[in-house]
């Protein structure tokens, strides 16, 4: 038996052991990934490939072991369980072939479910923020993780951490919106679900990638360490913390001219030496050759991989480039430490022992029949969710719908992958290269649901061509109301209107759908506007023009269900905004969380910045009153907690939920502070008539910032408490001081404000 | 004799005479200003003045004595002649009413020439910048300094040294552009023309208030220190050791959280204790009350004054609302040491020594008959700078125009005030209020130079209404040939299109005016697209499609008649773009100075930022050739400097000027640099047929960047030189070693590239 192979022994020294017994390629292999069946050459994968070398072939990249397998099952599409036995074969092949015996790291994508053929698509992260529920999420990435696990993955490539901080990026719909404490304690769950079923969650992208220039997709970053620290890095901080993630993967950026793949003070400083993380950096893709060929920080793929090792990324993906013989090489040549690979190539057999990759008898997860990854449970959790996340934004009383002629109009209306987010497996390209496969999960359409419907498309998400406005008009002047369904087409780099690599120049919404909405508003007949839709558009020209406003980001395989459930009103809309839903389609970036000077300055700007519907905004078939707003103290010291508490009743005739928010401002303080910041929220069902009181436990450490000096501090002053519905639709204001002496926290301070509810 | 009028004493000796004479309240006065005729209240004056009590009377303010008088002659419209009296009274007074009989320092606006009634209105900056003629804007400033000297002015409140960063700010026309170089390099001949004549240049906005979120004015800014070192703060090194200043101006900006008013490390840190300033810093505008109500970062005005003190600032703008009583009481409770009011007042002081202000026997300036001050030498010059400024971006072959029916349309094209900036007297906002006073100066339009033609507005600037297009089309079917002027409408606050609070949400042309041109396209008459505005408008959609293009940035009073010769040929065009022409109106922010990834990268993101025109940009009725491109030596160490040259040659039959541009790229670093920058420039005329060679002196600090650890650092490396004609028409390259060690480099560094003409 090799030493390491022992369970009875402890793991820090089994994998002391192996290290000692290991080669330098042998540990460098530790340290890369090898990507079979990648499609590179067919545009589906990967930007700029021409710039990469096809990856090796399986057989001579594990000669000397191998670190990670990349996407066994998320490239070609394959039924899961052939997928599942092809893994186990390639796992066995290692095995077989290498001196130490050491298995692979299976990692895939998983953000809006295993990102692999016929597995359930759930709604994106923009629409599970909407729900304003970390623990539907945490369920969620459960189901997520058991189906992940039944085909031996071992490691999971999200969630995505990146705060919004410009609506035009296209990756908006893969986050948890603009709110850092929302976007961590989202993330939170999302990893608590995947970790519990033995998978690493995968934080992403550490940091900063959301605030490219212009919101182009790897555009350079312009940012000082205060936002980085007080908005970007909060919710990876959450996650490791309240949610035990394992991996983190290193943002493209970079950011004031540093790019984050050599950013030791990030990788290292922030992430190890202040928050103590101990587990593995994995790079995104190709991210190390591209601090060669992209931010051109180093001249040769040698040079690179020198700059990521130290700087703390462990492991090289999707396929080793530099980490391989070019830093062999320069380790040989003395000009890198091998102390450094050592670092490295422990916290990566560290994970694998901690994942039982190191265990004597160690057998691949073969599966012993079919794999249903798409099973009833699955699909009715996805229905769930996307119900949960429907945000019903407007509404002058025609919704729910009444009987009557109805015409359902507009380009998302009847596609199926306008439902379903750029990460999902049919938007993520490789698809496209294999057009006569379907999806590979049933995604009903709006028309497949409302079938009844006169119906015409209008135009395409991704054209110009008007020719089909008129038919749309004439279904719209046949009818009683009208359901116009517009937004995005996700798809990968430029292949879409959302998603990664697809930015938008400006807030309009995509091709010529404002138009078909203007011609649909002239027509008289009502219409009930629905966007189904990767980030927010600028909705504010339909202000008082349109019946009513429905939003969805991308909710999913039973997303049309969903949305139409909140049409007809068997749903009750509970989803909130998770991102501001600006009025006009230019002026950006601008989001809520601001000082005074990033929102409406009149007499200082002619552009004003206000929203059309604040963050937190959403409407219901039911209403909220809220009453007894209560301070359990009206002063505390900076190290002291308060409870915060208020009444919450459903004063209509219907059960619903309500999202009751808390929200902060000041102290005064050297540094500018937001004019109002999220600080707790809970989802609230109330039967009709029901009332609850609702009690946050508030730390002073939740108005801690970084000052002047950087220093993260929390000191005395006044605090504005503000309790309601969104950030603008405030019930009740309390005032709460901060006593004693400014006192410094670090990362053992507060980071959560639990709310609870209780009868009244 | 009070000992501080005794110009036989060293002037230290004096300051320090008067100092120790000084109570609390005399010396805080000196830190003030007092604005009498302030039209407080008209709206016209500054943003939010709800928020500001009116200044105090001159009686009251001057009890102690007062450090400056604000814009004695800018602010009501006066006769200059009579202004000068008036001030000249105003300085009597404050010598009779005070103990000390110090005079006050008078302060003026003058971006664009003397801000006041009846001066001469030259280009704007970025006009001036288009001229790539340091020699010529000096000329400029000498002319306005005379003209305020002869008024009793001190110190004029200029130059604008604000890097643009975003084309949709309101300001850009103030400054000279998107490169630093340049930007410092014109900034530092205006400062030498102003202060040649014993006024006081003021750097203004120091620093980072171009790089607003989205633009909006005041909006905060998000940046590190790297880019604020290598871009922003450059052009301030330049102007006050290449040209002199004397006087620095905060940014309203809040960069990363703090406030420029409050921001020690910039204001004196950087300036003072590195770059060895020992000059006044004055603050912009109600920027220290601003600290209380826009940024929050104080709880009183007190409060607000101690820390603008503690940072740097030391003379209040415009008037004394917290460096008078509330700071006297802060220093009487021992909050701000004395020290700190003794540091300021001495700098003014020495400043009011400098200016004669101290010596005994000084009197007021006073004029012995009527000032001109638009004198025909002036109106010579302004016209002059107004044609070396004039763009011709794009033609055909139809300029210059042959003989022919022609059509001038566009509300441009008749509006006198569409050629003044936003700081010209006639636009800057008190005009508005004596609507029957006239604009103070000739300004003759384009219609008025090419009186002979068809004309119609076809639409106005600020507003939507489409009535008139029909008989602009009308006109333009009717001519062989159709001038179409659009652009702005500048003005201050949201009265303009462009200038102070004037922001763009999109880069669109405003109002309907891209409808007007369309509608003029269908007409089939070629059309001279004429855009004469305050920030480059999206041009892409008329590429190919109009006969020529041609940009004038808010060329000034003689402006017109510029644009009139270039258009007739009579004038050469040699104006180059000192910010590019975007192609389209979204996907801002973008300008030429950034790394790889800050440009088109195809297939990371779908947009692509690559511009209509590049920086340098400006073509000619001749045609230049370069040739025998050639470096003294192939490698230099990195303390040394090579000569790079070239000839270019007048090619065509027309005499001409070309502006022969050297960019720079690399060494691989370990944080990313542009993919090009400017390294010089030098506008050369060249008869038809004559030919120069044109030599460089570049030394190697001239690749200094800003490191990882933000030292200042040459590194050694392979520098890429580019000779050409813009930024993306080059026409020579060649390669360059730096070799030896790293260095690191300070405030000695050399800064400029020196270039001449020599014959070949």
């Amino acid at each position: 038996m090799m030493p390491w192979t022992d369970t009875t022994r402890p793991l820090p020294e089994r994998v002391e052991a192996l290290l000692a017994e290991m080669t330098l390629d042998e540990k460098l292999a530790q340290l890369g990934s090898v990507w079979v069946g990648a499609e590179l050459g067919s545009g589906n994968v990967a930007p700029m490939q021409e710039a990469f070398a096809e990856p090796a072939a399986f057989e001579e990249a594990t000669a000397h072991g191998m670190g990670h397998i990349t996407r066994p099952l998320g490239t070609s599409p394959v039924d899961p369980a052939d997928g599942a036995r092809r893994l186990a074969e390639l796992q066995r092949d290692l095995i077989a072939r290498s001196r130490l015996k050491v298995p692979a790291i299976a990692h895939e994508e998983c953000l809006t479910g295993f990102t692999t053929y016929h597995a359930t698509v759930f709604p994106t992260p923009l629409g599970l923020a909407a729900t304003f529920d970390p623990e539907g999420v945490e369920r969620m990435t459960t189901a997520i993780g058991e189906s992940m696990c039944a085909t031996g993955a071992h490691q999971g490539l999200s969630p995505v951490l990146d705060v919004v901080r410009d609506y035009r990026w296209g990756r908006v719909e893969e986050t948890f919106g603009e709110d850092p404490y929302l976007v961590g304690m989202m993330g939170a769950a999302y990893v608590r679900g995947l970790e519990s079923t033995g998978l690493v969650a995968t934080l992403k992208h550490f940091a900063g990638y959301s605030a490219s220039q212009a919101a182009r997709n790897h555009a350079p970053v312009s940012m000082g360490p205060r936002t980085l620290r007080d908005v970007i890095l909060i919710p990876f901080e959450l996650a490791i913390r309240e949610g035990g993630a394992r991996s983190v993967m290193n943002s493209y950026s970079e950011i004031d001219g540093l790019p984050v793949a050599a950013d030791a003070g990030l990788l290292t400083g922030v992430l190890r030496d202040e928050w103590g993380f101990e587990g593995t950096v994995v790079s995104d893709y190709w991210s190390i050759v591209f601090l060669l060929n992209m931010h051109q920080v180093a001249g040769t793929p040698g040079e690179a991989g020198a700059l990521s090792l130290a700087a703390g990324i462990d492991v090289e993906l999707p396929h080793t480039r530099c980490y391989g013989e070019p830093l062999a090489e320069a380790v040989r040549a003395g000009a890198v430490p091998e102390e450094l690979v050592d670092r490295a190539a422990r916290r990566v057999l560290r994970q694998k022992g901690e994942l039982g990759l190191l265990d004597a008898g160690w057998t691949p997860t073969v599966p012993d029949g079919p794999l249903d990854i798409d099973p009833p449970e699955h699909r009715a959790l996805a229905k769930e969710l996307a119900e949960r996340s429907i945000m019903l934004l407007a509404n002058d009383g025609t919704l729910p719908l009444r009987p009557g002629q109805l015409a359902l109009v507009g380009p998302c209306a009847a596609d199926p992958l306008a439902f379903l987010g750029c990460y999902s497996y049919p938007n993520h390209g490789v698809m496209a290269g294999h057009p006569d496969m379907g999806l590979g999960v049933e995604v009903p359409t709006l028309l497949d649901v409302l079938g009844h419907a006169l119906y015409a498309p209008g135009c395409d998400v991704m054209d110009d061509d008007p020719t089909m406005l008129l038919a749309a008009v004439e279904a719209a002047s046949a009818a009683e109301l009208c359901v116009c369904a517009v937004g995005d087409r996700p798809g990968l780099f430029g292949r879409g209107t959302s998603g990664e690599g697809c930015d938008a120049a400006d807030l309009s919404l995509p091709g010529i759908q404002d138009e078909l909405v203007e011609a649909l508003i002239k027509t008289g007949t009502p219409i009930v506007l629905v966007v189904i839709s990767g980030r927010p558009y600028a909705l504010g020209r339909y202000e008082g023009r349109v019946a009513a406003m429905v939003q969805a980001f991308l909710p999913g395989e039973e997303g049309a269900a969903a949305v139409a459930g909140v049409l007809t009103g068997e749903v009750m809309p509970t989803g909130r905004l998770p991102v501001q839903v600006p009025r006009v389609a230019g002026a950006q970036p601008s989001t809520y969380l601001h000082p005074i000077l990033g929102g409406n300055s009149e007499g200082v700007s002619n552009l004003d910045p206000t929203p059309l519907f604040a963050f937190g905004h959403g409407l219901s078939y039911t209403t909220f009153e809220y009453g007894e707003f209560a301070l359990s103290a009206a002063e505390i010291a900076t190290d002291g907690s308060v409870e915060v508490s208020c009444v919450v009743r459903n004063a209509g005739e219907r059960a619903g939920a309500e999202v009751v928010q808390l929200y902060l401002s000041g102290p005064v303080a050297p540094v500018t502070r937001p004019v109002t910041q999220l600080a707790g929220f809970l989802r609230v069902e109330l039967e009709a008539g029901e009332a609850a009181r609702v009690t946050f436990t508030l730390h002073a450490d939740r108005t801690a910032f970084t000052g002047v000096d950087l220093r993260r501090v929390v000191i005395p002053g006044e605090i504005g408490l503000a309790l309601g519905a969104s950030a603008a639709d405030v019930r009740g204001r309390l005032t709460l001081q901060l006593v004693g002496e400014e006192r410094e926290v670090g990362h053992d301070r507060v980071l959560t404000t639990p709310a609870t509810r209780s009868p009244v």
